[in-house]
């Protein structure tokens, strides 16, 4: 069933909100996708290296996940349950239990919360406040944790802030990330005096709120010396330490969590994205047993959890994460993607490597020119996309399944793109 | 594959939140649902009449969208699109035009938020505030209209808000709603007066934000008259008038919108709940175009829109609204249900009527009675809840699509559990 | 010395800020002020019926604070004495209770906070919400209570609302005051409805806040019931009842305490304007013993207290409150003063009595007559202002000491002026 | 008329809130003050160090304020006179134009407050705000500001926070002061850093509101360069400059303005304490002509300007700073005090040198250490008080005015009072 692209462009026009986005980057209608390409509705494939914003780190359609959830529609399986009792809600649990939180020691409960990663993050800082009594947060430069209210007073991006048109974001205070001041200052020194300090103006915090990498301010990874740092200051003053994973877990960082390689616990740890290993909505948020204080629907929504969700979360982890052989691909990968990028960086004049992980990238030192390298690309046949504060780093986010070869060709045409348009660049200067 | 009811249970007690809800109210697992039937791990079958909140009012697992699902998936159409063009969201797009905006006289743009009814909402707020340049907003008492801290801001209930463990919910004027005041006082005197009077205290508004049936709220059901009052005293004062139509919409009422026979146009309107027809996910807000100002992802969240229920969103409207029939059926539908709770509010001492459409429940006095009738409606296989400031409504929110047969069934368990129930107090007092 | 007139008044253009206000409807430079009558720079005497806003009751230099002054002065007696104890602070206390607090059974304690109406007010909300826990403070349309961001969260004037410039007021709930939706309405209902339900969206307050006559807000005069219907909710509902006698106290409405007849007991009372006697700024927080929970200083500000206003304040207590006498003259003066406001809502069309006691007013149905009324009085000789939502009020205020005969001059320039404004009105619109 | 002290004591402890605090620590009634030294009612002298924490720059009654006080009062002069024009006023006006603002090249308006410290940075705030349309300002650790809610979101002390109650205290951001994190640490480079970066979560500020010495935050004296530097960063990103001079100004650290031999120009100065000259309630606002936005009344106040302060700050203003007579002097005296607590300094283990000026103070170490030196250095007849997140410095705030012997007399007392204590200390832990 071909379509007429120009149609479709004119429904956009007519009746899809300005809000939508990345549809202004990438012109065409998509029509199928698997493993780790899309198809557009002229039959043209493409590399996709932005994966949802790491909403589909094991690709698109993943066979094994997709005939569970197959078979899920058509004996009749719950697809909305509220937050009911359901076998798969169950089977998800357990599965959740057995192989992540029992293996890496984490006593946590899970909490469904709407399946969206703002409202994850909304309810780990209502429940903060709510074990501590206290209700300041302390959020980062450049943290991005989503935009509804509660949530965008943490977020640090002004443009998304500014959609508040005036509204009071409170309850947040900011604080330097890891390396804002540059590679030699330690900011947990500015963190820690305002603590240790009754007179500082910053409130006794209910919690610490972070990304051990932060994805949308710019792949900066924090090192773990400063995140531990931060998680010692945090349980010294009485604050509980949440990482929010939403980005950065599922794998991206090379393990399951971000922070497992760091030796710390995190009070909480909110989830989303690639949760759901096939792109579903879903969020959740595991809380320490001795914080799990929100009472019943206390934090509720319509959609918490999302069976359909739990049905390919399951799948996901029994297929990915059972051993540790998923573990090594990541690392042999991020070695390609390590080199590559070394490479983007030298095309550049200045390029900065940026990220850990698979979940790097490179600051081209300015928007357009990252933009422009991401615009080439797509004419080659890839899906990239930036960020950073201003959109200066050339992120790749690619599915953690993209077998080598096509992740290679991938990043040769991001540095194909580079070339052309620094070439381009060149000559237009001339 | 029939499971240990126990060891469910144990999984739930030992890693779900304490936030979980509902499944306390009803402890079983369920396995399977179809049309107005979950079937629970063991076998046993319970009419649904609360329908996820409202959000299946199509039923569970419809098949003509359970087949487009199936379709979809097995042939590898796109699960997450974040908010690229896709084939899917064109078709969706085109029949909502088609169907629900067009023949209706709206304009509106569509806006697709993150997943949640609470994220549409606080879409919305931000829009109108950004329109306005104004940061009040006027909700009304017993409003509910999500948990996320703008949303909550709005929203009436006390339990909620104190979730917000006493971070500062602002930005918002609380008013009387209908009747809130008895019968004969017209509330919206208050309004006007606030409004009109530049040294009331009340902040010039951006927007009045409102539930025509407020369904947490105790299935309170505005006049025509009333709501008409309020959308001139909007115009007339530069607030945009907002319709959140998350429960009381697609058809709950007995029209899709629940306003659609008062002669009045939102500038917004905020949908969930059943909009995608099959129970998954999806959050919309519709805008004016005049008012549609959020910049590309200035409201962003990586489920905004989301694919899969596209698919089913189409089909439900395809099925259901192309022509008047399901309006027709509805109504009579109505009849049959006031009726049975015209005998209910008679069982019950004082009970009283409540709601507008099939979204109806009567007010039974107390939420210790109100409990023990659903209560007592479970273990006779009906699965009902409650309602109201004090859950003190048992609400009727049955499927649309309920067999006229199958739906009088359910009545007369209710019935039947309010008659034992009120039988058993009255021996249980002597 | 006699000033240059023009001289004065280009200091003013040069170096005094726009926010100056009372000078441009009076332009004059005034040099004495001696009982209820002003000279200004060129001779010219005006009856004063603002007397400060109510600061000036006892008139202005009256002999005996004058006296007593000068000796403490001229013997070296303490100026500034922070919050250190004083023998006057001391004398001061003594008299107070004697004279005051004993007399009319209150137990309150007295909290002295920075020298202005705004401070005790700030003080006084800080004080409830630390006495329960709880941060919402009821206040109600038309009151006016201070501008700074506390106490402005608590004013209703949209004028000095907009002044904070779009930075949060938060932690107020607007209500109706009495008579706000005419005579027969009682607005009570409203409040008692949301402070029972707890899903309507007003959080349980700490306080109740009111002034029993809106002196800003258009002299409006709260009924007995109502206030005491008001004290009995706050009571009922675990709030505290702060009133705000700070235009209304010290005698303005016949008694020292504005809510001395009502038979009800505030938890707390704010004072400033006329508490000093003489016009010297000094603000004081009444509080129950039991709700004296501030910590040493946890209020705090450098002019609390004020030792030269203690001194004036005592003499003001001694000479005006020790029987009552005063009271009884206050009587009279009242029954002249209402008949003479009837006179003028006469002569106005459809002018309204407003106030109590000899706070008293005639709305005149407009801003603009209003203006030009107290215009036309300044030129005769008299000083009087507006007050009300849109300044529609001409409003008497003043000194309760003026001579009778001086009282009705003063009255009847009102009345002429009146005339001529409504003569002249007729004539301009021939 | 000497007093029974017992007598006055019930009294407070019967009649005075718990929120008083200064007299704790020097427990006894005062009947008189002259100069530099405070007499109680049973005829010991103090000498001051305290002088109403700079509100008494020039001592107490001095002869010839009291003289023109006495004369204005004799006179029936304007006691309080709203903001009409009054001789007085416009002769305050005049020479403070004359003497202050011209000769230092300051075209800056003059706006009366509320005569409160604390009221004037509420105005300053809400002017910044209007100016730029922005709500955040950026205020620094230890900075105090006062304590009603705009001004104490600005005050960094916990103590003093808390008194809030949880009520939210929004609209500020908090940024390391000078030397915060070391001598060595350039802590604008935090401020430029956030300010450039469009993601840094801070919002592009109103105001930069700063003390150049922080009084009650511990006598932190910023360098010169620190403030140039964030005079520079609040031009270059649009942010007024707000100087916040109530403690440091009128001569407390050499000169009249605290940053007057800093080369920079602030938008806004606030003033209070010692601007009367006399001790008496005065807050003023000084701003430039372009940002003079406050429109008439907007932020107003009953006790806004205060006629008997007017005529002793013009008296002060012509006596002390006609010429330079007064600034060398007091460069005599901070030599004296520099060189004692140079010496103090020394008696403390690890003594350290805080403040300016004549606004210096030594850091003992511990709140404890230096309440001991204070309470002793009471029993030897000084009057002295600490500062310092912990109360952990020795603070000394002489009257300017103060004669060199009793001020060498005062220091003395203080190194006396150290030496008992230190000694005590030694001998008590032996």
């Amino acid at each position: 069933m071909p379509k007429d692209m120009n149609k479709n462009y004119e429904i956009y026009e007519r009746r899809e909100s300005e809000a939508r986005s990345y549809c202004r980057g990438f012109p065409t209608s998509f029509a199928s996708a698997s493993g780790s390409e899309l198809t557009d509705d002229k039959g043209n494939t493409y590399i996709d290296f932005l994966a949802g914003c790491s909403s589909l780190n094991y690709g698109h359609n993943d066979p094994d996940m997709k005939q569970a959830l197959i078979d899920h529609i058509s004996n009749d399986g719950i697809a909305h349950g509220l937050d009911l009792h359901t076998d798969t809600k169950g089977d998800f649990l357990t599965t959740f239990e057995e192989k992540i939180l029992e293996p890496r020691g984490m006593d946590h409960k899970v909490m469904f919360t709407g399946p969206t990663g703002a409202n994850a993050v909304e309810a780990a800082m209502k429940i903060a406040r709510k074990v501590t009594g206290r209700t300041n947060i302390i959020a980062f430069t450049n943290g991005f944790h989503g935009v509804t209210m509660g949530a965008l007073a943490a977020t640090g991006n002004g443009y998304h802030r500014g959609g508040a048109a005036g509204a009071a974001l409170t309850g947040v205070t900011r604080m330097p990330f890891d390396r804002y001041m540059g590679e030699d200052c330690d900011t947990t020194k500015f963190l820690e005096a305002v603590l240790k300090d009754a007179s500082s103006g910053v409130d006794a915090p209910a919690a610490i709120l972070l990304e051990t990498v932060q994805g949308e301010g710019g792949l900066n990874a924090a090192r773990t010396e400063w995140v531990q740092k931060v998680a010692k200051l945090a349980k010294e003053h009485g604050a509980l330490l949440i990482v929010d994973d939403i980005q950065a877990g599922c794998g991206r960082t090379g393990t399951f969590f971000s922070f497992e390689k760091m030796d710390i616990q995190p009070d909480i740890v909110t989830m989303a994205k690639s949760v759901s290993g096939f792109g579903l909505p879903l969020g959740l948020v595991l809380v320490r047993p001795e914080h799990d204080v929100m009472g019943p629907a206390e934090h509720n929504g319509t959609f918490r959890g999302n069976t359909h969700a739990f049905v390919t979360a399951r799948v996901a982890i029994e297929k990915f994460w059972a051993d540790d052989s998923f573990e090594k691909e990541l690392a042999e990968k991020e070695e390609i993607l390590t080199e590559a990028l070394a490479d983007l960086a030298e095309i550049v004049d200045g390029g900065k490597l940026k990220g850990r992980g698979l979940m790097r990238g490179v600051d081209v030192g300015s928007g357009e020119l990252a933009s422009k390298i991401c615009g080439r690309a797509f004419e080659k046949g890839l899906i990239i996309e930036t960020s950073g504060p201003d959109d200066e780093v050339v992120k790749v986010l690619a599915p953690l399944t993209t077998p080598k070869e096509t992740f290679r060709k991938g990043l040769n045409i991001v540095l194909d793109a580079a070339r052309d348009v620094t070439t381009n660049n060149t000559i237009a200067a001339e």
